[in-house]
């Protein structure tokens, strides 16, 4: 076949060509000297045929227009405010051992049993055994597990989120926000700080030295403290806050850790321990994430069970399996094998040393935080060798899979528009653009901990599924012109 | 006179137009329907031909050019660390008036008597003599001052800077800034928060118990907890990791200062009032701007007083007048009549209750700080109605006035590029572009305080009096092609 330039098929007019679909259809004839506009657009739902014309139903269809406007409405609503610390047992039944006599524990993403768990996620296990005192070594905690005498369930089921591995044990103290218009709440355990940290399945004597100070000195002093604040602390502003000073609010917490401190530092200098707390307080840049993800949690699950919305209320990972959760479609979990994450490696280790994503962390990006207000934080995109440049673009692509833009979160590189908010099931498979999650790594290992940090993404397969499972509600309310906003049912 | 299409007088090419000069250049054509692209360009110190042949003969000027390197080189290599708090007659001998007997107050800018004084730095006196026990009233402390029985000094001709005001008394507290490698030592007055202060020509009973607060209070405290820190604090690392959280540490200190109480709060905990004073600081967002003075008086003063370097060492305003000292020409003022200021102001106030242009608070700008990181802060330029796009424009400009990059400080908008740090006399007049200052401003009435803050500028009147006294360096060196970096003679 001979080339023949495009010049001569058109005439002596330049030719501009615009290229729809995979990328030789532009680079051929671009390389015979055509001016070629590339456009970024994939077939709807992967072009599957049945899936595609499901999407063209729920697309502009009242009733889902009327309920994701209820959904977002209600997730915008929510007013994080950080109220209490208490231990596990004393905020979720599921963990109050004393009562029920059963092991049960806690852990990040999607249902899984010990036996499939990943390494990070043993380590956590085994870790918070021995915090609780059901076993002596690391050994006889293994042992323990694989008895079947530890039961485990996903923090998500409990109103709970957890960073990495993500296990809560009984004793282990909870963050509690709360929404003071309905009063409901959302947990998290609290950060360890960096380094060696169970979250990323590091064990050892220092590791859970720590996680004891933490309930015996820190929660204690932080209880204390917040009773000289008895409207709590806003989260909302403290995240609009920090999304102004270079955070994103997941993997950047920097400036919202040091503002989170100082709304109790001088209380917290009043308490028996105050000196010791501030300066674990002050040291540990990440302090702020798992209040990023409660809040985000409260949020998120205030917009879930709205029947007919797309709106994704959750995306969570276990380190072999991540999973979605849509508002339309109640508590069901849609998942898709762990993806890998491109990153950056603490030296010694690389890409073959890295657990797949794990975490609940990325619920902060269901909550427009995160990768979705990456443009914040391009210190972030350093991670993967990124530039302003790209931060930039990732918060724009978000907006185009999201519902609407956070009011109060704002992005200054973006002139100040609001962070997109609530991820739309249907225009993630209209445009194949996926959430985009920052992250941290854990070794594969158990026992090692944290070694890179980096980007992800929500694999499309979960989505796939969700509109798989998805109904199409009766089209004669939309052709009325009237919808029906009863959600309720 | 009848108007000719352009594209007649150029036949049928679309015409192309550089208009170079006053905007009618450009707007003629343009309206005629040409293309026109309006070059930013002013004719070299600003079309004076004694000066313009003047600025010739020192460009690239192989004398001049060793001199600034060597200038450059010793404002660069600079390490501000905040080392002590000690009282002003501990510090500075012009001060000790136990010793001397006499009442002297420093001020801020360039030299100005009593008489000349404008309201808000009249305020500051008054306030000032109230505290030494100097006066019992404010119209007594007029009186005195009337009376010629004080005596005036700029706080920059003692190795101080103050903001605003910048009005300096015996008993009041400074912090100390030295430089590790060579013990120099520059000083600033702690700052009094935001809202009513002394500095900005507030007075009152609430005015005066907060100085005595912070005497008797505050300072014991941080002396206290850097007894703790033997190596001091290092400044250029919290000034460095404050530009990537959106501070540009003279207008915008939120982050800055939250990182100069962590470096402190548990040792401050520690302390007699350790709640109250992290209450204070926790709550005083401009906490920082007096250190990022400091660090900027000591580093531009290493880089005084070298032969032929036509470095800006100082800008500086008292309210009536403006100057700039330049490294070349020693310790000599070169003034302008104080400039208004394009701001905002708080509510019930405009541009006719303000003072013209006041404070020390420039030497930050002589640093690459303020106006020439604006990137870093594109929040500041909404005090003015801008956007991001104009701050980065002015960072960019900036760059175009100075002589090299900071190499610890990054502009994280700017992809990672350093401040533009180093003023070069000859840059300013050729270009016609003028340091931009981010400033607050003060009630003109003395007694009121701060209305406002805006961008402002240094006057290119104060250059055109520095090049005139500029002595052009013989030139034979620099026809050798062997330039003599003998800068001591």
């Amino acid at each position: 076949m001979s080339t023949v330039p495009v010049g001569a098929l058109l005439g002596a007019a330049p030719a501009h060509i615009a290229a729809v679909g995979v990328p030789d259809f532009a680079d051929v004839p671009r390389t015979a000297g055509a001016d070629v506009t590339a456009l970024d657009w994939r077939p709807p739902a992967s072009g599957e045929p049945d899936l595609a014309w499901k999407l063209a139903e729920l697309t502009a269809h009242a009733r889902v227009e009327a309920a994701n406007a209820e959904a977002v409405s209600r997730l915008l609503a929510v007013r994080p405010v950080w109220r209490d610390v208490v231990t596990a047992r004393e905020a979720l039944p599921v963990l109050d051992d004393r009562a029920s006599g059963r092991r049960v524990l806690l852990h990040a993403g999607p249902p899984l049993g010990w036996d499939r768990m990943c390494g990070p996620m043993r380590a956590g296990v085994v870790g918070a055994a021995l915090l609780e005192g059901w076993a002596d070594t690391p050994e006889a905690a293994g042992r323990l597990a694989d008895s079947g005498a530890i039961d485990f369930e996903p923090c998500h089921h409990h109103d709970t989120v957890g960073p990495m591995g993500g296990v809560v044990s009984p004793s282990m103290p909870l963050l509690v926000v709360e929404d003071p218009a309905t009063g409901r709440r959302a947990y998290s355990n609290l950060n360890e700080g960096a380094g060696r940290c169970l979250r990323y399945g590091a064990l050892g004597d220092d590791v859970l030295d720590r996680l004891r100070w933490m309930g015996g000195i820190l929660a204690p002093a932080l209880r204390s403290a917040l009773r000289a604040r008895p409207d709590g602390v806003d989260l909302r502003a403290v995240t609009a806050q920090a999304l102004q000073m270079g955070d994103e609010c997941h993997s950047r917490n920097t400036a919202a850790s040091m503002l989170l401190l100082h709304e109790l530092a001088a209380s917290l200098a009043r308490t028996e321990n105050g000196p010791e707390v501030i300066g674990f307080l002050a040291g540990n840049h990440y302090w702020f994430l798992n209040f990023s993800m409660a809040a985000a949690k409260l949020s998120t699950s205030a917009a879930a069970g709205v029947p007919h919305s797309t709106l994704v209320t959750a995306f969570a990972r276990n380190g072999v399996e991540v999973g979605i959760r849509v508002s339309g479609l109640g508590d069901a979990w849609f998942t898709a094998p762990a993806t890998r994450i491109r990153g950056m490696y603490f030296a010694g280790y690389g890409p073959d040393d890295a657990n797949p994503d794990i975490g609940d962390s990325a619920i902060a990006e269901t909550y427009g935080l995160g990768g979705f207000s990456l443009a914040a934080a391009p210190a972030i995109t350093g991670f993967v060798g990124g530039t302003v440049e790209e931060a930039v673009r990732i918060s724009r692509d978000m907006a185009r899979i999201t519902l609407t833009r956070h009011e109060a979160y704002r992005l200054p590189l973006l002139g100040g528009i609001g962070a997109p908010v609530g991820i739309d099931l249907r225009a993630v498979l209209d445009t194949g653009i996926v959430p985009v999650i920052t992250t941290g790594i854990s070794h594969r290992e158990p026992g090692i901990g944290q070694i890179g940090a980096g980007l992800t993404h929500a694999p499309l397969e979960c989505f796939h599924k969700a509109l798989q499972a998805f109904p199409v509600p009766a089209t004669s309310v939309a052709a009325t012109g009237v919808p029906a906003v009863d959600v309720s049912a």
